[in-house]
C-alpha cells in the first residue's frame, strides 16, 4: 500500500487567506487503475491563481473542492505506471501538486521536453508562468520591438521572464516591484524600475520620469492603484495584456476601479484578458523554439525562491501575497 | 461680401456647460482663393464628443481654439466654387459646421453618396454616428448573429442605429434608454430595454431578468454604473466596443470606475476603444453597400430631433446630455 500526503481546505476563505486554513491529510491510494500512474512528486509549484480556486466560485478555473486534494503543477517521478507510454523512472509535469504522491491518468501528464534546464524550471521559465509571460506579450499584446512596455510585478515568476523577453526583443522596459532589493536587480537587467506600492498619484509622477515617451504595452499582473497609473501613461492605440491583478486577489469587497477608466476610449486601447491554456494552445513548440534555447545558454536569467518539505507548501502559497517571493516560488519534496 | 454668423467659447468649461458659454458672433469672410469653395448650410450635426473639443485638452481630437468658429458636421450647398470637380449647386457633407455660411478648401468636403433618402440623413444615420454603430459592431467587436448584444444610450444616435443593425443580424438585442418613451419605442422594436438611469446593482439586476444567458457583446455609449453591471453580466470571451462614455463628459473631477473591473480577466474580455474615422477607413463604401438600402427601404427606422434656426444650436448641443433627443439631434436653417 501506498500513502499520500495532501493539502485540502475545509471552507472558502475570504480575504487573504489564514495558514489554519490548510488542513494536511493522508490517504491510502487505491490500486492503480489501466491507464494510470503513480508519480513521487519533487518539485511543487505554488502559484496567485490557486487564491482564485480557493473562493468556492467558478471564474476560469474550477473551485477547489472542499476535503479533497487540492490541485497545482507539480514535477515527479513515476513509480508505478500501468500506461502504455509511460514509465517508472520516467520524469514528469501535471497538476496534482499540494501532495506527495500523485495518482492520474496517463493521458493528464506530460513527459518533459528534451532541453537541457534543471528540471524545476518546467514548472517555472519554461512552464506555465514562462508561458504565461510568452503569451501575453507575444500573441495578447503583439510586441513589436519598438513599443515601450511596462510591466507590473516585474520580479515574480510571469513578470521576470517578461520584462527580460520584452527587454531581449530590443524594446524599452518598465518594471514595478515592491521592494528595493527587487528593484535593484530589475535596474541590473536593464530594465527602468519603479515601485507600485505607491499612490497612483506617486507611481503616475514615477512613470513620467522613466517614460517620459508613455507606454505602448502595459502588462498587468497587480491590479489596483497601478492600473490607474497605467491608464495615465498610456499612448494611443496602447495594447494591456491583462494576466493578473493580485492586489485585488484578497480582497473581501470589491473596491474602487480605476477612476480614469474613460482612457480605453481617448487613447482607444485595447485590454485583453487572458489566460495562457487557451491563448497558448497549439503554440508550445513554438514557445519551447524561442525560449527554450535562451535559458539554456544563460540569456534569461530566472530566479527561484524554494521551500523545502511538502509541509511548507501552504507557507510558500501565503509568501505569494506578501511578495517576498524572489522570481517563482517552488516547494522541493525529499523523497 | 458675404457675411457668416458662427459660435464660439470663449474659455474651456468645466462641468456641464452652460448656455452663457457659447457666444453668437459674425464676420465677413474674404475673398475665395483657388481651389475653395462658399457653402450655405441646411443642416447641422450636434453630438456629444463635441463636449471633449470643449476642454482645451487633445483626446481624439483637436481642442476647439477659442474665440475662433467651432467645427462640427454639416450638409449644405455650394453657393461659390473656385474648385476643380465642384460647382455652384452641389450638395457636400463637411466639418464647417456651427455656422451659417463656411468657407473650406474643397478637398475638405464630400458630395452626396447616391443613395435616395433625405439629405440628412447622411448626418445621422448614413452619416458620422450611422458608420459608428456599423463599425463598432461589425469591426470592433466582431458580432456574430448567435450574440446576445447589449447597447447603452440605445435610443440614441448611435444606439438606436447599433440596436437595429443587430437585431438585424439576428442577434438578441438588449437596449438601454433613460425614459420610459424610449424604452417603448425600443421594445416596439424588438429590443428588451432596460433603464440606465439606475444603481449599478439595479441595472444588475434588471439584466438579470431580460438577459439570463448574460451578454457577448457591449456597445458603450454611457459608462458610469452601466459599465460596471454590464461587466458583471458578460459571458467569457465577451467583447466590450468603447464608442463614448456621455456620463462622464462633464465631471470636473473623475469618478470611480467599475469596481469589478478585473472581470477583464476572469472573463477573458476584449475592451477595444474606438473612434470611427480610424477604424472605418477605407470601409465607407461597405458601409453604404449594407445599411444604405435597409434605410432606403425603410427596414432599419431613424428618429430625428430638430430644432430650427443657427440660434438654437448650443441648445440643441446641450440637450444632448439632458437626453431629451429621440435619435439624431439636428439643427435646420433657414435658408
Amino acid at each position: 500500500m501506498t500513502q499520500s500526503r495532501y493539502f485540502t481546505i475545509g471552507e472558502h476563505p475570504e480575504g487573504l487567506p489564514e495558514r489554519s486554513l490548510f488542513n494536511f491529510e493522508t490517504r491510502e491510494l487505491p490500486e492503480l487503475k489501466d491507464g494510470e500512474v503513480r508519480i513521487r512528486n519533487q518539485w511543487l509549484s505554488v502559484d496567485p491563481y490557486m487564491r482564485g480556486r480557493m473562493s468556492g466560485v467558478k471564474t476560469y478555473v474550477e473551485p477547489f473542492r472542499l476535503n479533497e486534494p487540492m490541485e497545482g503543477g507539480a514535477l515527479g517521478e513515476i513509480i508505478e505506471s500501468r500506461h502504455q507510454q509511460l514509465k517508472k523512472g520516467d520524469r514528469v509535469i501535471h497538476m496534482g501538486g499540494w501532495r506527495d504522491v500523485a495518482q492520474l491518468d496517463g493521458d493528464q501528464v506530460q513527459p518533459l521536453p528534451d532541453i537541457d534546464v534543471p528540471p524545476q524550471a518546467f514548472l517555472g521559465v519554461l512552464g506555465m508562468p514562462g508561458m504565461t509571460a510568452w503569451v501575453g506579450l507575444t500573441l495578447v499584446a503583439e510586441l513589436k520591438s519598438s513599443d515601450t512596455v511596462l510591466i507590473s510585478a516585474a520580479s515574480g515568476a510571469v513578470g521576470s521572464l517578461a520584462a527580460q523577453l520584452a527587454a531581449q526583443k530590443g524594446c524599452t522596459v518598465i518594471g514595478s516591484a515592491g521592494s528595493q532589493e527587487k528593484r535593484e536587480w530589475l535596474e541590473a537587467h536593464g530594465i527602468r524600475a519603479i515601485d507600485h506600492h505607491q499612490s497612483a498619484d506617486d507611481i503616475k509622477s514615477a512613470l513620467k520620469d522613466v517614460a517620459p515617451q508613455g507606454i505602448d504595452v502595459y502588462y498587468e499582473n497587480v491590479g489596483g492603484p497601478m492600473l490607474e497609473a497605467a491608464l495615465d501613461a498610456m499612448n494611443d492605440f496602447g495594447r494591456i495584456a491583462v494576466c493578473g491583478m493580485i492586489a485585488r486577489y484578497n480582497e473581501s469587497a470589491p473596491s474602487a476601479g480605476p477612476s480614469n477608466i474613460a482612457a480605453v476610449l481617448t487613447k482607444r486601447l485595447r485590454m485583453q484578458g487572458f489566460i495562457v491554456h487557451e491563448w497558448g494552445k497549439g503554440h508550445e513548440q513554438r514557445f519551447y523554439e524561442q525560449v527554450g534555447p535562451l535559458v539554456a545558454d544563460g540569456i534569461i536569467e530566472y530566479r527561484e525562491t524554494v521551500e523545502e518539505g511538502l509541509e511548507k507548501t501552504p507557507d510558500a502559497f501565503l509568501a505569494l501575497f506578501e511578495g517576498s517571493n524572489d522570481g517563482k516560488m517552488l516547494v522541493r519534496l525529499n523523497g
